[in-house]
């Protein structure tokens, strides 16, 4: 359906892109869309998914719009929905517009829509082009994507190190490893995530609050915290702000009923997962993230979870940030124990970007898949 | 004496720059030094200072110029020598030659010369500009730098590492953590150094030749071996070879007689260096290279002796090569334990470059001073 693609079409594609990435951590569960309208050449209406995900893209950019929708083009990054859910298709919107022609960069595999849309369109007597832009759109749409294809959100894994791979000194000294640069970069990250996850050891270690601070961002990301046991400060950090920014606690079964009392008390929302081994399972808490709607969730260790991570092979992106710093194997590592004896069972990732942040260095990977 | 620089001197200085590069890795006890003399916007000769350091840069570049140095300028990245050594003062063959005007990068701070040179120049007539690209002649002469002022070679450490800073699994694999790009990029790092130096455990543990291959250079750089008790198969590639490539192992007092001897009749070169508790001292390695010439020494590893390098205090560069795989706290840390227990402890290095090496992560830091 690539006949008629021009240049022109690419641009508008790529400015609904760059609108819909403005939603990237703040629609949940709703795919983060954008949609500009051009109608001779002139940009009449653009939209995107507000934050909690209504408004959709598209009925915002139509409302800029306004008459001028008629016989327009409307550029639209995920396809239009085709069912009636809290808010009226947006298909049926783009119809009752009088748009001529859609262009699309991605088909929705939620089977609510899964093509629906693209008929609904047609079947209108409405152009529609699809695959424009469609790997940009599916690595912006990624987390979307793997909730509704695998159950599960997208998962990235950040790791702030030493040259050696170090998170910290012996003496559990972590603060400040890399520059105020890479820090910032990851209240950005933080922002751009539905959630932001940690081990329990990394809540009693460093008791770190997860928000979001110093980019003028008011919206705040869910903050998960892994506790097979619940044995965790009633007065940290976390626990405190439980009622001003969400705070979901995954737990085994054999939590103490009193300590998830207590949690539920203060605010938190408790969640009961599987255990594997000695250690909550990693795919039974994402699902369990999934199905309350987290579609794109970064974790920022420790060591112990980002391993079992790892190796529950559900890491989808990883970011490192690299310090001028030299600490010595008595440092705690990166990654715990992963028991790989040989290097080909080891899993691998390949390079989206590496670059200077603030005198530290940026490395972006994403999974390669196993084959 | 920067009264006189044109944009034309900075052009000429970085040609000599370029050309001297060509000599690092092959001119030790001599500095790498570049020439190029132009006469009237015209360059009338060009030379470096030659493989095994002779002849030096000034006379191959007055030789092609001939009759054409009367009245030219002569771009010299290192101030011309002022002592009769083995071959005749570079400053009295430019007098000689008739040059008009010298242009240099860099006071040569070696007893012997040290403002020599250009009292000489000067006494002869002759116009001198110093300090021209110093910044860049003094990165490039680091290692010759290194030895006069400090009596030791510069030294670059490499550390290739997975992404959590492991350089093998638990079972010793690391063939090949990093891809052909970064492994060929190590190459060309051994062509540019003195020599290339490595702990007894890694000698042992990967058997390595640690020749230059495939980049089509014939000159191979000094093997420096590092073994307390001289405890290493005479079995192995650096055995074997060492008729063929030099072969320095430098060992303890304690070493067997009959192990010296035995490494001495395979052709190796012994040198008995001073210990600190249980390892060979760094500082007097390093010093007792320094006395036979080296000015650049690459360390490759392993973990145990870039850990003791590191608290020593005498890493100069650092050049690292990650991958994108995760191997876990299993695998062989890349610096063994350093006995730092706080983060303003652990020394600190500047980033100089990072980017993409084939797939791998290639970042370069240099030592910042300590406060």
């Amino acid at each position: 359906m690539h006949s008629d693609i021009s240049g022109a079409d690419l641009r508008y594609m790529r400015l609904a892109l760059s609108l819909a990435r403005r939603g990237l951590g703040r629609v949940w569960p709703n795919p983060a869309v954008g949609c500009v309208i051009v109608r001779d050449g002139r940009i009449v209406g653009r939209g995107w998914t507000q934050p909690g995900g209504r408004p959709h893209a598209e009925p915002i950019a139509l409302e800029q719009a306004g008459a001028a929708a008629k016989g327009a083009t409307a550029y639209v990054t995920l396809e239009p929905c085709a069912h009636h859910g809290k808010t009226p298709p947006c298909a049926e919107a783009l119809i009752s517009a009088g748009i001529a022609r859609v262009v699309c960069a991605l088909r929705d595999p939620d089977p609510r829509v899964d093509g629906g849309g693209f008929d609904m369109l047609r079947a209108a007597g409405i152009t529609v082009d699809t695959g424009v832009c469609e790997a940009a759109a599916r690595a912006d749409q990624a987390g979307f994507l793997s909730r509704v294809t695998r159950g599960r959100p997208m998962l990235t894994l950040k790791l702030a190190s030493s040259f050696d791979g170090r998170i910290a000194t012996a003496s559990g000294e972590s603060q400040w490893i890399t520059g105020p640069q890479a820090r910032r970069h990851v209240h950005a990250m933080r922002a751009t995530h539905d959630a932001v996850m940690i081990g329990a050891g990394t809540a009693r270690d460093d008791d770190p609050s997860l928000t979001v601070r110093g980019l003028g961002v008011a919206h705040q990301p869910v903050r998960v915290v892994l506790s097979r046991h619940l044995d965790l400060p009633l007065g940290s950090q976390l626990a405190r702000t439980a009622h001003d920014v969400p705070l979901w606690v995954c737990h085994g079964r054999r939590a103490a009923p009193e300590l998830i009392a207590a949690w539920k008390g203060i605010g938190a929302t408790l969640i009961e997962v599987a255990e594997a081994q000695a250690t909550l399972d990693p795919v039974s808490v994402l699902t369990a993230l999934g199905d309350r709607g987290l579609t794109r969730v970064y974790c920022e260790g420790g060591g112990g979870l980002a391993a079992s991570l790892l190796m529950a092979d559900v890491v989808d992106d990883l970011v490192g940030y690299g310090a001028g710093v030299a600490l010595g194997a008595e440092g705690r590592p990166s990654l715990a124990a992963m028991g790989i004896s040989r290097l080909f069972e080891a899993p691998r990732f390949g390079l989206v970007e590496c670059r200077d942040i603030g005198g530290d260095v940026l490395h972006r990977w994403t999974r390669i898949a196993r084959a």
